[in-house]
């Protein structure tokens, strides 16, 4: 796999995967959206079909890592060199970036209109109210359009749910070697891996909003931070290691797991 | 592929795309409806499910574009002949019509019952009353049986908002070339381009409805202003030309990237 | 294929079809289930694995029509004998008197605490009343359990709705043949299938409650008129042809469609 | 298969699926997750995405069985030595406490939240309240998130459910060597077992919350009963033989209808 496959794979899967993935949480979180207040059903659904998408655009060019996590659990298990974990990174990152800008696009109009309702804000200079749905705990929900945040703040069991997610997560992909008769990421391996990401969600994803991914956190972060939105709040910065650690630790335990107990 | 194989395929398929999907609007939007108000997840598995049976039906015979949009991305492409994009765009509008008849037939009672109910639609003469759930700015819910509208009116958003969602759409289907062995819109491929549109639809339908599709949009729009509804409303032509620009736009830009980052 | 083979898939499939499907319809219809007020998502799903499930039985010994509409629309088309036709109604039909009673036994004291319920059937001898949820028009829900109602009675709309919705499922497992490289109908085939009646239950379900199957409808109607069920209402005599006779026009006119447009 | 092989698979695979499986539970049941009162369609895709990530890691290690009952069912049918039977019911066992126990890892604080929240647990001493959402008769939502419980508690029915229910699952199972050309569990088995499972939950879950696998209830009851929680209430074990007891019978008769009518 050159070093362009490798780059233009990733950055494309990855927006496509941050483009979805955070469109469904704008499209649940915003009023002047056709799907707010969907439920957790169209929030999971749509992370996973966000994984199913971008991972069927990059599956033939980078094989569709498209989380750092990924490619950490591939390097430790040998199916990814080392040497090219830094450029799989790098364009997993840049492809968030571009992903979570191209969200702004798309729900400009509405990130505008909430930023701006009083209703939601509070009169200028007033601290964000808190919105139905919205996170109990933590900036309210323009970050979560973007990135996560803990439903109860507490780093030693936010990091173990995100480390156990990830390794549920990159076993998965592991062991399609096993399963696929090695031909590599096909269109099932990328709809198992799809729902796989859905099942996380559903039944993972209640206490930390499932990162299990640092790029799909942080990426979108930085653009949180980067973007001229009025009222935006807190990029909680304080937090954001955590959904970078606990994945990247779940990705290594799991290349273990897998050498250990499958190889 | 003959022309009378393009024209049923696509007549054919849409037709189905066409029933179900303005299907769907209507069960979740007449009170007398066993879905009403069944939500977005109602909305956006009854549009994804549309394509996966009006793909499947036409696959086999016309290659199940379905679509103006991915017809011209595949003609940019290299995949479909210029030649035969006229039949192609004629069909699948004919398609969109016939499907959109087919809508009014099966809720035939059910658009006469809503469109009477004076809790709707007011005392006789009176401006069309909002309904919850409709659109908030726009006609009413009795349009969007047939034709998208946005939530806000925003043409350059609106336009750049249905160009990204259907270049995910057709670089989703343009890649299956990498992922399918070269063996054409299998099963495996009619599911997977499913799943995609219900990603589309949970993630990126919240500002516009996802036309993603002039036919979707333009076909039953004719419909809506040649049937003889009562209290129908505006068909809400000042939108029209948004739901037809935007996705050939991204047809095109799509069968760009992909001439350009993966052949 | 033997007599044997029809009968014992037929049975077998249908059987677990109705189990499913009805069961679905007791989740979300008694109050004392933990699927209690669903909505229509779980009952879409739940007909859409329902005919997964038992199609996935069935598929290798008999063909897994599990409906007398499909047979028809076989028959007509050329895949099934004509003097097959008549083993393949009677299995289905004894198949989902089967599943219809198994309903009964899974959800035995649901349907007891429900009917003895004075809210719910109010005092003896008194009309039954209506619940939330329930049909609009014409008996209650513990009939819905069992069979279809529409929620607009009109003869010529109804048997309109049930028809086109069929033409839509049969037209889709006819051309399978065109899919699937001729080896029947494999998992891949089981599942598409599952996903079309999924979306024909999302999309055109709202109007009658889409039998699409005279034996979904007319078997555990049956079951509900011989049921020592307390205050169980009518069985709704008068509706029981249109889900009968719209279905089976459905799978001839697909025949049909499918040897003019496809063969 | 080896020893190690069959231990190693049905160890992780169980553990995944009770780890997803339970975890859906306290997704949907803790006030301090983001999937809060999601509805029974969280809860019955979170399953059956738990089972097909299970299987999907267990499948080419050791045929994934995951389930006493599959185990039995396989025995009586003949594809499993009785002398393996052991070995796997104890691995799933096992696997069963493991998943438990990181159910609580994942949402140890929600668990302490709920569990000290005066509204709730009501005052110190005092008997556990019901809560909205909960089971209708017997233990609250607490032991739910491990263990299964009945809407109506009624020996016979609720053994009767969870056999018919099991008879269903494990009959898929077996069908399996009949659709797939004898290749074992492929990833499209694991992706229509797990569908299998979501319709089962849809339509046969609202009696009984279906167990249809001894390990899964038996197992995070254990885990229950020997967890320090606060205010937990009682691990309801009059209950726990049906969960046990009805799917081993539901898989032996599974596999003597399969070779009766089927082989």
């Amino acid at each position: 796999m050159s070093s362009s496959d490798i780059f233009i794979g990733e950055v494309i899967g990855t927006a496509v995967l941050i483009l979805l993935g955070g469109g469904v949480c704008a499209a649940v979180t915003f009023k002047r959206s056709k799907a707010y207040q969907g439920g957790w059903i169209v929030v999971a659904f749509g992370w996973g079909m966000a994984v199913l998408t971008g991972a069927y655009i990059a599956a033939g060019v980078s094989g569709a890592h498209l989380n750092p996590a990924v490619t950490i659990g591939l390097a430790v298990e040998g199916g990814t060199e080392w040497s090219d974990v830094p450029l799989y990174i790098l364009s997993e990152m840049t492809g968030a970036i571009i992903g979570a800008l191209l969200v702004w696009v798309v729900y400009y109009g509405q990130f505008y209109a909430h930023l701006t309702d009083p209703e939601i804000v509070g009169e200028p200079g007033a601290p964000t109210k808190s919105v139905p749905g919205g996170q109990a705990d933590g900036p309210g929900p323009v970050l979560g359009v973007f990135s996560t945040a803990p439903e109860i703040r507490h780093s030693v069991q936010n990091v173990a749910t995100e480390t156990v997610a990830t390794i549920v997560l990159v076993l998965a992909i592991l062991t399609q070697g096993l399963n696929d008769s090695g031909k590599g990421l096909g269109p099932l391996g990328v709809l198992i891996t799809a729902l796989v990401v859905l099942g996380i969600g559903l039944s993972l994803g209640g206490p930390t909003g499932y990162a299990i991914n640092p790029a799909r956190d942080l990426g979108p972060r930085i653009v949180h931070a980067a973007l001229p939105l009025p009222n935006k709040g807190s990029s909680d910065w304080s937090y954001a290691w955590v959904p970078v650690v606990g994945p990247l630790l779940g990705g290594a335990i799991a290349g273990g797991i897998y050498n250990i107990a499958f190889a």
